[in-house]
């Protein structure tokens, strides 16, 4: 099979330590060896969301969608109210497992691709009063960056919890659990971290886990339950407790994918998602595309563009994918067919992967300026990265 | 890392092919390739779980405890009556799970270690007429192995769906899903077919499908929504339509492992399976080990041991983990520090990993008739096998 370039937004190339360590030996999920690797995750996942320590921090054994219902299940009961900030697939997907869950549901919505207001977000979350305020910070299907802090002061004013949404801005873009006042968060392991899929790092905050710990009813989803997490990740009076069995080779993987993302530092993987987003956007402006999203609220890892008028969508992308081996992703949902997603999460984030892209772009479109002024676009700094 | 043999009831030694295929190139879970993959591991399925090409086979992205709670969200909606057969831990977890998910839950037991009686679980169902009757296929907590077939005659009469836990059995023993009138039925790609965890090879029947198409409320749990699963596996008229990124490695790692095990055939694995653990446990009982199972109900692929008096369980567990880099396990819930549970699911049902156990037990033991009667216990066959 060949290697195909992954610039989509998810799963991302993996990282050179997550592919080696898919490699290490077999372990069982109640080995002493596999709860001192845990251990370090929990501790790196603890600096990772800037938590301060509190809480629990863990991996869910399934993808980032799991990591989103399971704060849901786990926050709210039957018929709580939760108020959701919504404008994209992700924030819509939110109020539909949240209305599954029998929750009393409210949404704030902007159209897709807009920036959230955030007076219409603080007079109905002082009308409904939720138990919880859900947001997504940075939304995967339009590349708008919503103003995650501002909504948790919000939260906090009206005493509700505060769930976010994280899966492409934790590990690549500053992220402060603690600071901005949220109770829990979640991401997957393919996203700004490039290990493989199949995991959800996710954090809880002391306020959350008080608030799970004196539900009324249980929580419906056994397998995402927050407590039975608790009993696996931290040891108890009685040790550590068998929940289920864990995918220890996607722990040693996403393990060493976080370690290795805390050594190159938070600050210089957001100057390089930025250096090398606004590169090739100005690349790309040249002949045509435009940025989907207005530069204030623009998310860096997940470069939306406009296509260009005339331009075949599905051709393009397929001869990318078959003469040029490199895979990148159209809109979801209402801009289907109308914007092209670029990811710049983790090991998409590379100069030379976004120049691969741009020439093979300029061949298919028969423009030769794409190339020449890419060179000029890509300064120096951001191709020695 | 060293290298530890896993003769734990799950995970077990990971199948050579398994382990290559996790260093096979990336792709998105919307990629053609991984499509066609997928293509082949449905027919895998079909064929592995006997289902006659009817319903849904698929895998889950999580692990086999999210292919029990799938099934329980899906085939039950809020006060639907199910009746669960348990007689171990995994029975009771079902019990767990579906009175989470607001089912009216009646449960027929017995002991850990011993039969269901089938009187009773007629009298019950006759009573109750469940929407749904729920059994463990093999107890991985106590090595029982339930009487399918006719518990699915049980469910015929009274015309209630069926759903079995194939963890032990699907992939080394015989499993007839469409033969023995079975609507649902999951494992954990770490058992029997000796595939990393995190993933849950599962089938519905058609008229499963039919009955989750014709619910009157949704199922509560997006992740696992099966009409969610069914958009991405089977191409509708509209193509394949994303719900989840989905854990591609694992994908590639658990399809050779479906396709080792249907290379080599069920009988072949069988075969192997009980020549290992009969020559394991004759060679065990001569030092005071005694089945904790009588023969007739008794589990090929988890061989239950009860512990000679005397002899220190966590002690020469520690000495075989830590000295010899053999890890087995004890019991679970109530039998905890009474016996021992060896696994014998794919790769573990090898005889030279029995051997290398047995010498070492006879080493800790100080036991110099162990390796002796073990060499005359294990027939030529099992050792050229």
């Amino acid at each position: 099979m060949e290697q195909v370039l992954l610039l989509t937004p998810g799963p991302t190339p993996l990282h050179p330590r997550a592919v080696a360590a898919l490699q290490w030996p077999m372990r069982g999920h109640m080995d002493p060896e596999v709860f001192a690797y845990n251990d370090r995750i929990v501790a790196d996942l603890h600096t990772l969301y800037q938590t301060g320590g509190e809480g629990l921090t863990c991996l869910l054994s399934g993808t980032g969608s799991l990591g989103m219902e399971a704060g849901l299940a786990n926050l709210l009961e039957p018929s709580d109210s939760v108020l959701i900030i919504s404008n994209g697939v992700f924030g819509e997907r939110m109020a539909e497992m949240a209305q599954r869950l029998g929750a009393r549901v409210s949404v704030v919505r902007a159209p897709f691709g807009l920036g959230i207001d955030l007076a219409e977000v603080s007079s109905a979350a002082e009308r409904v009063r939720p138990k919880l305020i859900a947001a997504v910070h940075g939304e995967t299907s339009t590349g708008v960056l919503n103003p995650i802090p501002e909504i948790g002061e919000i939260a906090r004013e009206v005493g509700a919890l505060y769930s976010v949404d994280a899966v492409t801005t934790v590990g690549m873009l500053e992220f402060k659990m603690q600071a901005w006042g949220i109770d829990y968060a979640y991401t997957g392991s393919q996203k700004c971290l490039s290990a493989p899929p199949g995991l959800a790092p996710v954090a809880y905050s002391a306020r959350a886990l008080a608030a799970i710990s004196t539900r009324k009813t249980p929580v419906v989803t056994w397998y995402s339950d927050a407590l039975g997490m608790l009993g696996y990740w931290e040891p108890g009076q009685q040790g550590r407790k068998y929940h289920h069995t864990v995918p220890v080779q996607l722990h040693w993987a996403t393990g060493e994918a976080i370690r290795a993302a805390l050594e190159e530092g938070i600050p210089a993987r957001s100057e390089r998602v930025r250096t090398v987003a606004a590169a090739a956007l100005a690349a790309m402006r040249t002949v045509g595309f435009e940025p989907f999203v207005s530069e204030a609220i623009r998310l860096p890892t997940v470069l939306a563009v406009r296509l260009p008028p005339g331009l075949d969508d599905a051709h393009v992308r397929h001869r990318l994918r078959h003469d040029h081996f490199i895979s990148i992703t159209g809109g979801l949902g209402e801009t289907a067919g109308k914007i092209w997603r670029l990811g710049l999460m983790g090991e998409t984030a590379r100069p030379e992967h976004y120049r691969a892209l741009l020439v093979a772009l300029a061949e298919i479109l028969g423009e030769p300026r794409l190339p020449v002024v890419f060179d000029q676009a890509l300064p120096t700094a951001a191709l020695a990265a």
